[in-house]
């Protein structure tokens, strides 16, 4: 048997997350008799999770109990872990202030995530008068900005977690190779990560991706009709490992250099018909799919009669928050792939940046596997401009310096002349959701 | 009485800075018996320079020893000092590179100093087996680059000289200030150096230069007609200075952001009716000036009536090549503007880049002054984006890797798609005096 703890999801209103949540925890028996606290500001959304998972422990039998609270500090009050996957504003202001940007010229938008780090921080703040031993997983975005942000300011121990890593599974399967035979290594930065290391059956499997660009890709590239989530064997991907050497997993090709993004025109080149992830099509059906699967929970919710577990059958989602809890609860030790700060795991970036690693987690922590140099190449051509990125958003965001905003602006691609990026970070501070951040930066 | 040493002088051709060293030896006393081996490829040019030094030190009766060979090896030999002015290929090809840069969007080129590397790795690797314990004083650009390669690849000593910290002598100037009685320190990057310092008999001056800014400036920038040297005061430089907070010297304000130097109306907007040192303009007036000046020593070493002294009077230049040597030699000490490896003189600057900073140089050797941390905003706004340019660089010569060639493009503000940094890329390659080049890179 293992111990009853207590979880705070803040953010919990986003019932998709949430939902996968308590099946997770349904399923993991050592971690029977513990208390998830549901928190979101939406009293509305946070009642639909709330009724959702009644339901669903109440099918499994499991043995779990749930709070659910508008109070942020109720809900961290005695918490063992903390899972932030709140969004602030949501999509529908990042679609407004994307717009107003692109009157600038900034395609597709520059967003500063001033209300995520804010908010991040303010939650690790909070725990370290609340429950400063527990651990804070961090579950939305950007991580880098993010977690360095918590771990530089606070005392909390924290976690980030994606899923991008699992792009590897993609490749495995355009390459027609069974998964259970297939190992990878891809650290980095979140949504920036690099597979250093690539077997099937024991042995090297990069040849056999370098076999299936020279004989297959430009054929399934003409035939396959790719979503917006078929970004792994994309064409940028596929250039993108030729400029750096190693193959960009998940996330990563979606970005990899500003000259795969400057139109639509450019991005269906790159990334097929619906422009990748990232374009005005892709990022379209993406909250589309947001939508539908919301939409899906609110039907049941709606419905009492109907069964949950037959909804959403009761099988372990690929999020790794709960098997962590239980790997440090329990000491059920495993291998994950975490966002941690580096502390020499990959030489030469600094102690005090979050990288994506993978680690051992068990009861006695989180211990990194060394990763070691990546190539210089990698280094100067992706990693430390991503880094440079990282440090001006943290550097702006803890001193309200406007001169450093706009130094983000300058130093875009995107940018002809300083009297656009002046205009452009006007227009920011102008929306009426960004009048605090507008009151937050000086000259 | 001090030590005779010998004294190798690579690029000695270039026949204002030769002059220069032969006029600051005849004034060092301590130097006599001292050697100086002139080396050239360019027979005419080492000629002259040769003649112009016998008859300096005649004049002066200074007791100067003069040597000189085309042949490297030989002028390195038994050297106590080397120093290194050569510039490859001379400003001629650089002109026609631009030119064939400037059709592909490159407004005033992009240049990859590949000669210049391979000539100061050459040299320094010379040193290695001929003279391994001299010191080589590079002369010539660019000085980050180079001095970083040299350190890195060999065992020899290396101190690398500009002039540009004198910069703080126009400040003084135009602010009306008794020279002697002001104190600076400007720390950085070769070129890129920012006045942490700056004192007025004891007193913190930096708001003589707000109130210049507040008061004085606008009337300056409209009556004060520069020439190409005059960048100290631009519109530009207090520009830079109220974006990082730290006046930037000498040569600083050339750069300070690719948005000053967008076209030649914008480099007027910074700099003024010349466009500052670096538009075709103020670049052909200093071409000019260098011609005039490389004229008036032709003339005087066409006529061996004339008096050299009295062409070119015998004051001590602001060059810091031989007191350096004077105070390494004879132990009379000095303080200088230097570049070195940084070895946490500058926090969070890696040990091995070649930083500018002051240090103490007798004869136990070059001890820099611990700088300590830069402003936050300078590292992210200027420096770490000047790093990855020399780190680009440095990779790209060292592996001959094509896509680094490449990647230097596509990270250069006016690329706007891959096609267009690719056909630069190749028209560079295609020129006749880059043909080393072409065949050095491979994808």
């Amino acid at each position: 048997m293992g111990k009853a703890i207590k979880t705070a999801v803040i953010g919990a209103g986003s019932a998709v997350f949430s939902l996968g949540l308590v099946r997770d925890f349904s399923l993991t028996e050592s971690l029977a008799g513990s208390t998830i606290a549901f928190m979101d500001m939406d009293e509305e959304r946070l009642e639909r999770v709330h009724n959702l998972a009644r339901r669903y422990a109440t099918e499994m039998k499991a043995d779990l109990r749930f709070e659910k609270t508008t109070d942020r500090k109720k809900a961290l009050e005695g918490a063992d872990f903390v899972i932030n996957t709140a969004l602030v504003g949501g999509h529908e202001d990042q679609e407004t202030e994307r717009k107003v940007l692109e009157e600038h010229g900034y395609y597709r938008g520059l967003h500063f995530p001033y209300h995520q780090l804010k908010l991040m921080l303010e939650v690790a703040r909070d725990m370290e008068k609340l429950c400063p031993d527990a651990w804070l997983i961090q579950s939305s975005n950007p991580l880098p900005e993010g977690c360095s942000l918590m771990t530089r300011e606070t005392n909390i121990k924290v976690i980030g977690l994606c899923h991008g890593h699992y792009g590897y599974r993609n490749i495995a399967k355009v390459l027609g190779l069974d998964l259970n035979d297939v190992t990878f290594q891809a650290p980095g930065l979140n949504h920036c990560i690099w597979m250093t290391h690539f077997e099937y059956r024991g042995e090297d499997a990069y040849p056999l991706i370098d076999e299936w660009i020279e004989t297959k890709a430009e054929k399934y590239w003409k035939t396959h009709v790719p979503t917006f989530m078929d970004n792994q064997m994309s064409r940028a991907a596929v250039d993108i490992y030729k400029m750096i050497g190693l193959f960009p997993i998940g996330d990563t090709p979606r970005a990899g250099g500003w000259w795969y993004h400057t139109d639509l025109e450019t991005k269906k080149k790159w990334y097929g018909p619906v422009g990748g992830f990232d374009s005005e099509i892709g990022w379209a059906q993406y909250l589309d799919y947001l939508r539908e699967r919301v939409n899906h929970i609110a039907r049941v919710v709606a419905d009492p009669s109907v069964s949950v577990t037959k909804e959403f059958p009761p099988v372990q989602t690929d999020e790794q928050q709960v098997p962590i809890i239980d790997a440090l609860v329990n000491n059920n030790e495993g291998r994950f792939q975490v966002n941690i700060p580096n502390n020499g795991v990959i030489p030469s970036i600094p102690d005090d940046v979050v990288v994506e690693v993978p680690a051992i987690i068990n009861n006695r922590g989180v211990q990194a596997i060394h990763v070691g140099k990546l190539p210089k190449n990698l280094m100067l051509h992706v990693i430390i401009p991503r880094i440079s990125i990282m440090e001006r958003a943290l550097e702006a965001f803890l001193t309200g310096d406007k001169r450093i905003l706009l130094s983000i602006f300058l130093h875009d691609y995107r940018t002809r002349s300083v009297e656009q990026a002046e205009a452009a970070v006007e227009a920011l501070l102008a929306l009426p959701f960004n009048r605090d951040i507008a009151e937050h930066f000086k000259w």
